[in-house]
């Protein structure tokens, strides 16, 4: 996992980069698919052009959902994803039923009930309509599970060669149950970072399914909804649930060190303990990708208070889809923004955000 | 205007169509422009396919917004839209703009005031940063000038040649003013229509700025949000105010059938009472285009009870965006589902939604 580097040095080269990240993006003159891959391009192009154009208080915080307060004390989130996954279809899901669990996370890790979706679809010319069906009947069926109505939509067509067969958005509304703030800014020291499962299954079986690649174990997409597990973790742990986050594009260390800069805190995880399924893992090696910026579509990251944590893991752990979850490391005081991995052979190395693009439309 | 019809067997016509729709669909094996053009294909589209995998009584309205109840009597009104117009920039507006105005709309002619939109952004790869900035900065002063933000948002980047530069879906969220019911279904005999101005302008200025046509006189795109003119409407003429619609794809023409369908009565328009402007009507010439099938980015329709209709006319009026506000017809008991346009030299012909596709991409 890459060799090892001197954290002050590595940390110097982190705050200059910070610095100049709005003007390097200003130097740009087009678009790349990096912007896009949910890394540190995405974040250049966030920060630099489009979050200062828009800016407001709710946006700024850039966490998964806004938290819009409504007359009579009711907190509405409402969030957006749009879904360019290539291939449509994968192993353990589809464009469809990505489209709908990814935004339910979205609303789920935010402390909110999902209350209601939209579907906007963006269809290419000549699309079969049978894939169409295939697809709108996956929505359906992930969202009947759920409980959630997919309320409001809108089609497009664009012409040949100007689309890639479907594209899908999805925004939803929920009403948020945590009566704490809970968010990245308030993740505190000592906070307890617990992971619901294994890592990097979406990210290997898109692409898997992109290149055709033929392994022996079958991996599949982990894409589920995860408004249970966040309902239970909210009841059961109270305000000592800080935050939670899904790592979806730019995997577990993208998340990591977005809620290190959120919070101006360090985290420190460790590498052995982060749970990798041994067919990800060798697929991983032999397409040359780090697990840790793999996405994710069916796991979360929770920050609890040291004295509630085994609470939460015990809690999560009773649920089917966080049967396998563990404590991978805490949050410390500093240096501000800072995600060690202390790895296997007893070092620590600088875990930084996804740099570049492997995996790109992997959502 | 096309030649006059007997109304009797263009109504047998209809039903045989409607009742075929579903079946009909379903025997076409791939998606064609028209799908996406606002008129009766996409109307197959989502009655034959979309509609039935996602049915649920919010949806199955096919309003522009979904209102749903929240707790302590609030009503959330939900809505979104993909926006691929092309070109990008057009004369009076540009993809930007029109993101946020016609999902504002969306929002206000269902009775609601704006509370948050969110933007998803699709970029193609090798776009240009420049011109994103300029349509990400188009977004921001429209939305501004509303008072509404924009809170959530995500980008993703599609390799070059699977996209068009840039699609824009844009979702909103606002809290229902009017404590009665508006809808389609709330509409009665006896209503009047009053149109908030002239009609084609949005339509006309894409398809010339598309085919890089020139003409002498400059026509604009009528994009402007309508919150205020629908707030102005809601509080002056109350409970009076049966549905509002804002006339997009399809223009003028689909919109009248999807209400008269949705309130199971005939509606009847006077040709002379629409206003079409001298330039708009002399590019339709040439264009082959009929004004009453363009999309409109800025007029309402409402269906007001009569004895309000003066004072709903006044109220218009006063406001910038409704100077030219006219009555253009009346709500009829049947046949039901029927439009018939009085026309010009006295006779009465039907008045059919968009069929085919003369203008993809309009919005």
């Amino acid at each position: 996992m890459g060799e090892q580097a001197d954290p002050a040095r590595v940390l110097e080269k982190i705050r200059i980069a910070e610095e100049t990240r709005r003007s390097r993006f200003i130097g740009q003159e087009a678009i790349t698919l990096s912007h896009g891959a949910g890394g540190k391009a995405s974040f250049e192009l966030i920060e630099g052009l489009i979050g200062p154009a828009f800016s407001n208080p709710l946006l700024d915080s850039l966490d998964d959902a806004a938290v819009i307060g409504l007359p009579q004390g009711l907190r509405l989130a409402f969030t957006t994803d749009s879904y360019t996954v290539s291939p449509l279809f994968f192993p353990g899901g589809n464009i469809g039923s990505l489209a709908v669990h990814g935004t339910v996370n979205d609303l789920a890790v935010s402390g909110a009930v999902p209350v209601a979706l939209s579907a906007g679809f963006i269809l290419e010319e000549g699309f079969s309509v049978t894939q169409l069906r295939a697809i709108v009947e996956a929505m359906a069926l992930a969202a009947r599970k759920i409980g959630v109505p997919i309320v409001t939509g809108d089609t497009k067509v664009v012409p040949k060669g100007k689309g890639d067969g479907i594209y899908i958005n999805t925004a939803g509304v929920g009403i948020v149950r945590a009566v704490w703030h809970m968010g990245r800014d308030a993740v505190q020291p000592g906070d307890r970072v617990i992971l619901s499962g294994s890592i990097g299954d979406h990210g290997v079986a898109v692409m898997i399914a992109r290149q055709g690649l033929e392994l022996e174990a079958e991996i599949e997409s982990d894409t589920s909804p995860l408004h249970e597990l966040a309902a239970r973790l909210i009841d059961g742990v109270g305000s000592a649930l800080h935050c939670m986050k899904d790592p979806t594009r730019g995997g577990v260390a993208t998340t990591l060190n977005e809620v290190a800069q959120g919070s101006n805190c360090a985290i420190a995880v460790d590498e052995a303990a982060i749970p990798v399924r041994p067919e990800v893992n060798g697929a991983c090696e032999i397409l040359g990708l780090d697990p840790l910026t793999l996405a994710n579509e069916g796991k979360l990251l929770a920050f609890v208070a040291p004295e509630a944590a085994e609470k939460a893991l015990r809690i999560l752990r009773e649920h089917p889809l966080g049967a396998d979850s563990v404590i991978i490391g805490e949050v410390e005081e500093g240096p501000a923004h800072m995600v060690y991995l202390r790895t296997i052979l007893g070092g620590r190395r600088v875990l930084d955000m996804l740099v570049g693009d492997p995996l790109p439309r992997i959502c």
